[in-house]
């Protein structure tokens, strides 16, 4: 623990700006940290700062260090690099890293910064390429052992030995026929520990299915934490073995698919250090979707400017029908959400979900509605008012469910991601109903 | 992928209530299943059905079953079962998976299951259960594979080849000294790859850290996150290894910390089909700290009712401004949440991230101010009143970087986590302060 506790300090030293350091210095101290921490010390970073760190760096670390960044901050960084410079930087990364610096790239540049790359590097490349970013294609390497079914294990293992080095996270290699088709996969750990004179065929597994290149990137990762896996074959339309997909890029995945839920759900898209120009583009258009539906919001209220008039009181208490309904609608949405996300809900068990959280609503409401009848009589001293508002709050969280239930589903049949823009729809729902609710009430008990 | 289409054809016919299926019919389908499969379709099942389904299950994949299951349902479950087919269920499976069941019953009924196994089993395990559930000790699995310092690698390959398989996940052996405490690891394909005449202390690589036990797990995700491990030694604190990690837990912290974080933001802590009463009691304690927050709102109202006697208009758009510094302050404490748990902030970037957000504050409520100033002088034809407004909305966006900010980083200096409670705090003060600042304005300049 003394190695990663040592480093730790390293890296606090490097990212505080109370110690002023000149450039030799902050050169001495990025060569003991390794391309991830040097990466972890980018992000933390705000953009004047972080430009200078990167200019610091050896040309022969830029590569590790620019995979291991976030894209935004990446895309940053090597749009002020020469392309000579990111040619040499990715020489030494994986087929999946360099895709993913490559893909971002404008079209022109991208041509350019390929055409100089050897033609075997390039050849590997333009594997990758081939597919989307955020499908299994994306995210494979092109560094994949096979060999074929009727080899002795002997045969292979003298091969394998006959390498320099097995590539990184090589827990099984991959048997293939003449045509390079995928035939099944052979853990390293049984050719270590079954009898050398055995055939492949005989010992090689074929009941794992292989990932296909268009496979979304996050049934991807599904299929990796459902079946425990380290490292999976990666077909083309063919069956022909094109690469392998290593677990560690599954995490990168995983990761930046909760981040972007986390954001999402605030309508941000930044990264933490984003300068202000950017920041506040990313936010406003949140921002500004909330003003329209306030302004919804108010115009409901603006119906019962009579009875407001009237009873002060109602504009005292109004907010907190709503508010109320707002939660408990983000509440639903959440569950529901997240149903989704992890293919738990469909539809057989959506009636259920739907009762259930009726029973919820109702169950709560009662509580909720007789704690706010109790206050507000309390505070007020009056019979009726405290009634209304008690009734408008159990009719507003009872249609926070039906807003929490269907607006996800609705969103998701137009093909709008409910993550992002169901939160804002959901309120405005629960805000015009607890003001339509208690303000109506109160017109009709009260005046 | 045909096996895997068919497969999820099983599962859809299984998980479909509109077709009746007999007990033996269910039975079939489930020895199709993997465990993993069978795991999602429980958790796919409200509380009955999964009942029914789990009662259906032969022991011997029992184990491997609950093992992938969410915390809250695996121990629904198990309470369910003897303790009987408990020690049967669990014989089969890893030290952190059994490790994992075990933690989670009454203590009595542990240490009764505990004495109902072998005693390699029970040795085993309380290894796992010395240490905290969210310790790298609650991960570890005991299964490791361990050679001294001096012999060479042809003896390390033949002690291999004389396992019966080698334990899944398997890339790396380690290397203990004569009190088996830890001094480097070995990858596999290293020793496959190089010269057998070779001493293992010439070829391991020491510069990688073990893991301590006592590490916290999310630390853990990190440290594999960051390095691209598959698996880690694990030592106590004398530096003996006592097992080591694989990154598929891993995985799984990773996935339950982004779930936690998803729903602990909404306030929610259950599984996606709870029964009515649990769903209710798990989330009536987050609506009844909004109901107190929501009534402090109303008595800032309260202060002004002279003014809204007056002025109704007033109460239609007091909303307005409440609720845009809700979302803005949600927005600033999300970004500040990311960095908090992504270790990106610190003292010395802290600054930054305060001015950058008051800069955002300030750009976006210019823009959104202009807007809101111009909509309401359309509808009212008020000009005090639109400038009235315009200005409390910038007063409010930048109390919300203020409250964004620095509640996340109170909460955390008094242990409370900010992801759970810092949402209610930070728009309980754009609430108070929307309408103090609206109203409080009004008064001043309209009567």
């Amino acid at each position: 623990m003394e190695i990663q506790q040592e480093k730790e300090n390293y890296l606090d030293l490097l990212l505080d700006s109370d110690i002023d350091l000149t450039h030799d210095e902050v050169k001495n101290l990025l060569n003991k940290l390794s391309s991830s921490e040097i990466a972890h010390a980018l992000e933390s970073s705000p953009p004047k700062q972080r430009k200078l760190l990167f200019s610091l760096l050896e040309t022969d670390i830029e590569g590790d260090v620019l995979a291991d960044l976030g894209e935004e901050i990446q895309q940053d960084l090597v749009s002020n690099i020469s392309n000579d410079e990111l040619v040499e930087a990715v020489k030494e990364l994986e087929t999946d890293e360099t895709v993913d610096i490559l893909q971002n790239l404008p079209e022109a540049r991208m041509n350019t910064v390929l055409s100089k790359m050897s033609y075997r590097d390039r050849k590997r490349i333009e594997v990758g390429l081939n597919y989307p970013e955020n499908t299994a294609g994306g995210l494979l390497n092109t560094d994949v052992i096979s060999v074929r079914p009727n080899h002795t294990i002997e045969v292979v293992l003298n091969y394998l030995r006959n390498q320099d080095n097995l590539p990184d996270n090589t827990d099984k290699i991959f048997v293939v026929d003449k045509e390079d088709k995928y035939i099944g996969e052979l853990a390293i750990g049984k050719i270590i520990t079954c009898k050398p004179n055995l055939i492949v065929k005989e010992v090689m597994q074929t009941n794992i299915a292989p990932i296909s290149a268009n496979q979304n990137d996050k049934e991807v990762a599904i299929i990796f934490e459902r079946n425990d896996i380290i490292s999976s074959a990666v077909i083309d339309e063919s069956g022909k073995l094109i690469g392998r997909i290593t677990v560690d890029d599954v995490l990168d995945v995983i990761r930046e698919d909760a981040d972007q839920n986390f954001l999402g759900m605030a309508g941000i898209a930044e990264d933490t250090f984003a300068p202000p120009g950017r920041a506040a583009k990313s936010r406003v258009f949140w921002l500004s979707m909330n003003l329209l539906t306030a302004f919804i919001a108010s115009m409901t209220i603006n119906v019962f400017q009579d009875v407001l008039t009237q009873i002060v009181y109602l504009a005292i208490l109004m907010p907190i029908v709503a508010s109320m309904g707002g939660v408990a609608a983000t509440q639903t949405l959440t569950i529901v959400l997240r149903g989704l996300t992890l293919e738990q809900i469909n539809s057989s068990n959506m009636r259920w979900l739907l009762k259930r959280e009726l029973a919820v609503s109702i169950l709560n409401g009662l509580v909720l509605s007789i704690l706010v009848g109790a206050v507000t009589y309390l505070w007020f001293d009056e019979l009726v008012l405290s009634l209304l508002i008690s009734f408008a709050l159990i009719i507003n969280l009872v249609s926070s469910v039906v807003a929490g239930v269907f607006v996800p589903l609705i969103l998701r049949k137009f093909n709008q991601d409910p993550a992002i823009s169901g939160s804002v729809v959901v309120t405005t729902v629960t805000d015009v109903v607890g003001f339509l609710s208690f303000l109506g009430l109160a017109t009709i008990f009260l005046i």
